[in-house]
């Protein structure tokens, strides 16, 4: 048990100690570690000599403006500084030396934790891609013969990855309309994605495929990702080359780094695959997560009148066909390799029951069933001012939970 | 013209003056300028005070190991480097500070000039997309509704983005005989692209699309770009979501970035564009390069044997249905934002004629009319140990000659 005083319901308990990077009250920006309401700045921490007895730790690990050098390090490091952070938060005697290295969470402004190499989206719920297909293709047979085969995926931007809080201004594209001629124009189908994303800590070698059951050697730990997407613009676009501006625009993720060694209580089998993957995509042992995901909607009216937001979308991440492990591994297979702060997504993350849907597109029927918000609107796709809210956490008591904070966003108006 | 004796035939003289990383005989990387068979270190350059005169040049412009602090300073800097540096070496008032520090070419070791932040890959050339519709969806139309509206491209990997010179590993993935399960295997399809790849110096800021004929204010200059591709692999992967582990393996690139301002010169109309484009795409002045490509196979046995690699395509930039300009005003039009060191490449470069083609699938129609090679042998696709060099200049004369170099890459086997 931890010396810091935790809330009664904190998600960031000693058991989870995820990573961020903040800029302070007095500008600086630098990496730190969440406990309940307060972070700890690691450089301040380095410097006051708290990691002194992690060996491999170099002066500099925690230098710069994101984790990137950190993670580089790889898991042996990742878990001696763990450790040692367990021990300086729970044993009173660090107290003294550290407690003046706290610092109130709601002082801080999160920044995006690590330098994004290369952005990997997924596509890895059956029953997302069966919805999606079933949309799309409403003639054949809503899964390709690949799907079950490998884990589709494709690239994303890197470089429109945001961190939490950031506004995302409605798109314009290239949208065509029924019976007219394509145009210009703002997306009319702005929607959510509900994704987990993974963070490579270590990298790999080019030409050097990474093995199924040697994910966590280099995933460092986990995010919440919201892959937002113009229906209308993709829709255009998408073949044959696959989805570009209809997601480029900008993709948001959560400012903590849920460590994949925090995660590891949660570790379960992930769902029978059918027919059995070949054997680069085999596992030995389980790499689901069982991790319970909300939406969360509001429109500025709610938000202006007080209404709480609406939830509506509720899924477990364990429902996924392809696991990260497989995914990391997939993603190597022809040898391309892995830097450090590499994100990989998993894809939308869609139940099989009504309401699990990690999209508007699947959760309306593509409009057909509108939702119905309090203050009296409805929705099929996002409106300007709508905010976004998606939630993460694995374990249901208090104490023992671990969360991810949340990945929030509020539509703007195309400009 | 310039006091360092140039050779008769040099691609590199005084109008052309690209920018290169180097590693030196000594192990130090840094920036460097191209001219005939020298190259001028530019951080010693600086040292030396040859750079005193151009104001915005700030001291640590050419640090680092990558051109990316130079490229962000924008066009104003560059022109004026630019300027300088042609004082500097026609000027023989400047030839004793000068000489001292350019080195021949021959002991430097090519590095990737940029760090890449994202690769978007176009599909730009009519007569390819024309071509790879037949090949890919013999059924349908071979152009998709969408390719005379928009440049369409897609994301590529750009941590798998190389130099010329590394070698190219045969990838392995899930490939789907006819008639048969789908398997892990070596492709067998090993193929080439033929592009032109543009390189991003000042960045754009999220949620502000750059106009088509601002894309000189952005793009610092030009490479070669051979977008290797496994058929087979993308065959069996790029439906819905487009290429990944059939391009992600290795993207090779020629290690001399040609500035926008030497290929002035050379800047002319593109063809004719029907229906005409959308507003956000349109031009009002020349965009397409009158910049003439090569391709050349060798086998390892013709390498053996002395035996000059044959020339197996040969076709003009200025072919391009998109010019690079509207490919920028399109990655940007939903608000996605560039960075320094971006890259995005045109799509293989086609020709209308036989023997224009950038790419085997096209030369021989799938294999139906494979190459024959001086040594006996007959490709359709790649075999190991093949080397494969593309080259680009524009301007037929020598002394006028802007060249490109080079990118190449030898075939190894699988793993």
């Amino acid at each position: 048990m931890s010396w810091v005083e935790l809330p009664a319901e904190s998600e960031f308990g000693i058991d989870n100690l995820p990573y961020g990077v903040a800029r302070h009250a007095d500008g600086r920006q630098g990496a730190v570690v969440a406990i309940g309401d307060h972070a700890l700045a690691l450089d301040g921490a380095q410097r006051a000599g708290l990691f002194a007895d992690v060996a491999a730790l170099p002066d500099d690990a925690f230098a710069g403006r994101a984790l990137n050098g950190f993670l580089a390090l790889g898991p042996d490091v990742w878990r001696a500084t763990r450790a040692r952070l367990i021990d300086v938060l729970t044993d009173p005697r660090h107290r003294p030396a550290t407690e003046p290295l706290l610092q109130p969470r709601r002082d801080l402004v999160m920044q995006l934790p690590v330098q994004i190499g290369d952005y990997v989206d997924f596509y890895s719920s059956l029953h997302h891609a069966t919805n999606l297909g079933r949309l799309f293709r409403p003639d054949g047979d809503p899964l390709l013969p690949n799907w079950r085969r490998i884990p589709v995926g494709y690239h994303g931007r890197a470089g429109t990855v945001v961190v939490s809080g950031t506004p995302v201004v409605r798109p314009k594209g290239m949208i065509a309309p029924p019976e007219a001629e394509p145009r210009y124009a703002p997306t009319a189908a702005l929607d959510i994605e509900l994704e987990v994303g993974a963070v490579i800590g270590a990298g790999s070698t080019l030409g050097q495929p990474i093995a199924a059951d040697d994910a966590d050697q280099h995933v460092f730990g986990l995010v919440l990702v919201n892959d937002w997407s113009a229906r209308d613009i993709q829709a255009f676009e998408y073949q044959p080359l696959g989805p570009h501006l209809g997601k480029s625009f900008v993709t948001s993720m959560s400012p903590w780094i849920v460590t994949l060694d925090a995660l590891r209580p949660f570790v379960v089998p992930g769902p029978p695959q059918d027919p059995p993957p070949d054997r680069y995509l085999q596992t030995t042992r389980p790499w689901a997560v069982d991790l319970e995901l909300r939406v969360e909607l509001s429109s500025a009216t709610m938000r202006a009148e007080g209404t709480p937001a609406e939830t509506i979308a509720a899924v477990n991440f364990r429902t996924m066909y392809w696991t990260l492990a497989q995914q990391l591994a997939h993603l190597t297979a022809n040898g391309a390799c892995v830097r450090p702060g590499d994100l990989y997504a998993s894809g939308t993350v869609s139940g099989p029951e009504p309401g699990s849907e990690g999209s508007l597109i699947e959760l309306t029927w593509r409009g057909q069933r509108p939702l119905q918000l309090p203050d009296g609107t409805t929705r099929a796709f996002l409106a300007d001012g709508d905010e976004v809210v998606m939630r993460g956490w694995c374990g249901g008591e208090s104490g023992s939970r671990i969360g991810f904070g949340h990945v929030a966003g509020v539509v703007e108006p195309a400009r």
